[in-house]
């Protein structure tokens, strides 16, 4: 009998400075080979005005050219390291991006940035996830959801940010009406890369993600799919007419958005006609990749983290409070796609170590101090931390937060605010999850990833010994592309060497590291102690029923820092002129 | 007709570590000559214990041989800097010393520290002021007078402390009996050195300084002197036996504690038979030093502050809750010495630099950071601290608060944080001024000295801006040992040369230095927005009645950090034994 040949996946996880291909073994999931290509414009992939440090756009360009690039390197990567290996055996792709990342489209679909007119009109690019231009909008958008349809907003956390679909396209239009105008309509990245290899752009053709739909334009059956066209006219005539020219139905990523076409298989170096999955959101797939499953609470703790989970469309659920977003199949078709998030964590030790430089460069590394805090015992310093430096995410929904350590005297030391900053985000990921328990979502594994789950041993013992529970690492370093190439295999079907359902695929293609961290109980014990203070802090200053005058406090802080930040551009402008 | 002889004044100051002697003109308040000469026995004077980090004792005979070499040298030096001068125009000596630094002395009035049996018993030498090892006898004493006579302790701030007389003997009682027996009685420090040099050791002859007796002793007229029989004897029959044996009388240090015997005359190389002074404490004499009077409040600003005013003590004065200390003559006669302070001010922002090390021992400097910190405006950081790195003496008399820092980004830079604690000291400052003015004590004017009002012109500035009133800072760098030659000019009196009162020496030999620091109206405008916000977290987290629970949190966090320290204690010791 001849051996069945092996079926390979490709998953292709669009981040916000390059592109990430990996080939997966459908059947072990060992990760065969994986590249990455940096997006050429810009700095760093993202295009920037110097006038406005909310604004960051991106060429829709460099994602076609970098991912033909990365898929070419990922596939001769591949043939060096599988003996007979064949592009042949691709079986499918997967698609993963950043979000929200919408751009405005022509009637054919294609980026009006691709048209002589608008190339180098910054409005007519992709709007970056992390574009903020859009603030007063989505404070109007919020604004108006509260009083006319509060449930839009029951499903994302109560505050509609201005990262998402529609502020920014509502920023669009008022700032740039030629181009709002222009636009046909309005598509995510990641909606439009699966779209253009399949020949899909057309709006009739178009499989929009329900992902991306769910958590960011404010998709949901129990409406009937976006918000209103009263609501969206509400707040601008022209965007009630868009609507009609958006969707009404959105696909989870176990569909086909199509077929690779003959020539871009060609320009790639695939075999054409095999399926690409609809796209999803990179933590998403990354919490797929992960093993997120009912009762596995996948965390990716990077600079900032992002928390993903999973319960079963068909039990009853209530609107959580604070979450980012509630979708029903946005991770796992089936299930409603849970997500939260905390706006800083590695970014916090990273402030410490880079803006504070306690003892110096050398002395202060994040090595060195993770060095002296290992030692320490829970609560031995008597500090405590909020980890608010960038707000607070979930579940205060609060971007105006800031940060407080509480409990120094004339000894404290580097290590022992390292330590309590730690520790701050620890307690923060707790409160996180007991959120989700106190409205009945069973949590019994965290299986963590991203590059402080890989690297830093201190930060995941301190977690387990908060959280009270075993903190697991995904065995893949790449969940996110690992998720997109899960969806390729499920597209691709069994018949092809793919799986019929993400759960077969899962159990197939990923894992833990066998090295976890578990809770040490006496440890457990102190910070079982700390936590109730640390939740003092937290409701004290981040919610207005425990005291409106703390609540205001950090706000009248921040009022005041933004005047006097205006006045001192002012004189030293003032400065600058007078030197002249 | 012959130019009338110029007559001088000595002042002794009895520090931490050595004692100071400054040689002044009595008419122009000329500072001739000065000296330092350090203790000889133990680390820099101090006698410690390696088993009792609250240990800390003086040998006495340090004093005396200090004293010694230290009048020679300034006499010496004066000698060499004025033409003529000679030791017979020395016509009074006042003397100033740390307290309440209580030492066990015999029916003669000498320390038992001299005798063979004690020489080398450390309960048996003087009591550093801040030696800590009362601190259950200091509980023990707050406790019943609160229950019993809370008018002793209203006089005092509301807590009686570990580093006070009783304290100390109740503690000396328990633990080492054998000494509190062989003491006939116990002595300051401050009336010590006076007695010593005066012969006037024995109990009938020693004049009690009002300022030591009256500030740490609960001394009062209103309650008849010291506390009463039955009180002391509650906390120990053999302390009410005590009382007998200690004092009734106490004066101000307008009155010869005695005069200059002519042993100790030759020794020092004085004439014999001129006045010595009664004594007060360092801080008590500063402030007379720096020229306090009616309206003018003095801040002595170091590591830590101590902040005197008086007021006339034929108008009514509320007891004034929170302050260290409110005694009739204490400071000036005729006047009641108001006493507050500030656990810590430089020591703050030596934590910061020293142990925190921003950027490194060189880009981290006191001088680097203010450079880069004097260019900030008020608010701009966003930040807000709580200057209880060490506890917070006045207004809350709380020695377990801790510091508390608000409002980090993930761009907060050292230079802002380092501002951010100085105006944390500074709304200290304000909180304090307030306290008294709330109670109808009039404050026109700050008159600063010590180590931060001479050198740092940043502190100074942002006091003033707080403060929104003119930071004068005093002529003398030598306020403490100006007071003390200005009380012996007193006791001279006006026919050798001196003065009948303390004021009229204040108006010859003390005034202010030419530059001042003057509130900026646009600044001022800012702190009175953001001392509110000071407020508020003082309140909040200092007080009982604002919130019981924030008010226990860090006290929790202490409870929580005192015995994981103690655990940690255990597992080093553990591990070590295992090493050998």
């Amino acid at each position: 009998m001849k051996r069945k040949l092996k079926a390979y996946s490709l998953g292709l996880d669009f981040g916000t400075n390059s592109v990430r291909a990996l080939l997966v073994d459908t059947g072990s999931g060992e990760e065969v080979s994986t590249a990455v290509v940096d997006y050429p414009s810009g700095q760093a992939g993202i295009l920037l005005d110097p006038k406005d440090p909310n604004l960051a756009r991106q060429n829709p360009t460099d994602y076609l050219e970098a991912m033909v690039k990365v898929v070419r390197q990922v596939l001769k990567r591949a043939g060096k390291v599988k003996k007979g290996f064949s592009p042949e055996q691709v079986i499918g792709i997967g698609v993963d991006t950043t979000g929200s990342t919408p751009l405005p489209v022509d009637r054919n679909g294609l980026p009006l940035a691709f048209h002589n007119d608008f190339k180098k009109n910054l409005n007519a690019q992709a709007w970056l996830w992390k574009d903020h231009t859009a603030f007063a909008e989505a404070q109007e958008i919020t604004e108006l959801a509260a009083k006319e349809h509060p449930e839009y907003l029951a499903k994302c956390g109560g505050v509609y940010s201005s990262e998402w679909f529609f502020s920014k396209i509502l920023h669009c239009l008022r700032v740039d009406p030629k181009v709002f105008k222009a636009a046909y309509t309005w598509v995510e990245c990641v909606d439009f890369i699966p779209a253009i290899i399949t020949a899909s752009l057309s709006p009739a053709k178009m499989k929009r993600s329900r992902c991306a739909a769910g958590h960011k334009a404010m998709f949901n059956r129990d409406w009937g799919g976006l918000p209103a066209r009263d609501f969206l006219s509400r707040l601008d005539p022209r965007l009630g007419q868009l609507r009609d020219r958006l969707y009404d139905h959105t696909y989870t990523s176990d569909q086909a958005a199509g077929y690779l076409t003959g020539s871009w298989a060609k320009m790639l170096g695939l075999k054409p006609g095999i399926p690409v999955a609809v796209g999803a959101f990179d933590a998403h797939l990354g919490a797929v990749g992960a093993g997120v499953a009912p009762g596995k609470f996948v965390k990716i703790i990077g600079t900032s983290t992002c928390d993903i989970c999973v319960w079963p469309n068909d039990r009853t659920l209530a609107d959580i409070p604070g979450l980012c977003g509630i979708v029903d199949g946005s991770v796992l078709p089936g299930y409603f796609g849970l997500e939260a998030g905390q706006s800083a964590v590695g970014d916090i030790f990273n402030w410490f170590v880079n803006y504070l430089q306690p003892g110096g460069p050398r002395k202060g590394s994040h090595e060195e101090l993770t060095r002296k805090a290992v030692s320490l015992l829970p609560g031995e310093s008597g500090l405590l931390a909020l980890d608010w430096n960038n707000g607070n995410r979930t579940i205060l929904v609060d971007q105006r937060l800031t940060g407080l350590l509480l409990g120094q005297t004339l000894h404290t030391r580097p290590e022992e605010i390292y330590r309590a900053l730690i520790e701050g985000t620890a307690f923060g990921a707790l409160t996180i999850i007991k959120r989700f328990q106190e409205y009945g979502v069973e949590i019994n594994e965290v299986i963590n990833c991203g590059g402080i789950a890989e690297k830093n041993p201190l930060v995941m013992q301190i977690y387990a010994d908060v959280l009270g529970l075993e903190m697991k690492v995904a065995r893949s370093s790449q969940t996110c592309a690992l998720g997109a190439a899960m969806a390729g295999a499920v597209v691709a079907g069994k018949a092809a060497g793919g799986y019929e359902r993400f759960e077969e695929a899962q159990a197939a293609m990923c894992g833990v590291k066998p090295t976890s961290y578990k809770p040490r109980p006496e440890h457990h014990q102190v910070y079982q102690e700390l936590y109730p203070l640390y939740r003092e802090l937290h409701d004290a200053f981040g919610t207005r029923s425990w005291n409106g005058t703390l609540y205001h406090l950090m706000k009248d802080l921040l009022e005041i820092r933004d005047r006097q930040l205006e006045k001192a551009r002012q004189l030293s402008r003032t400065a600058r002129k007078r030197k002249k």
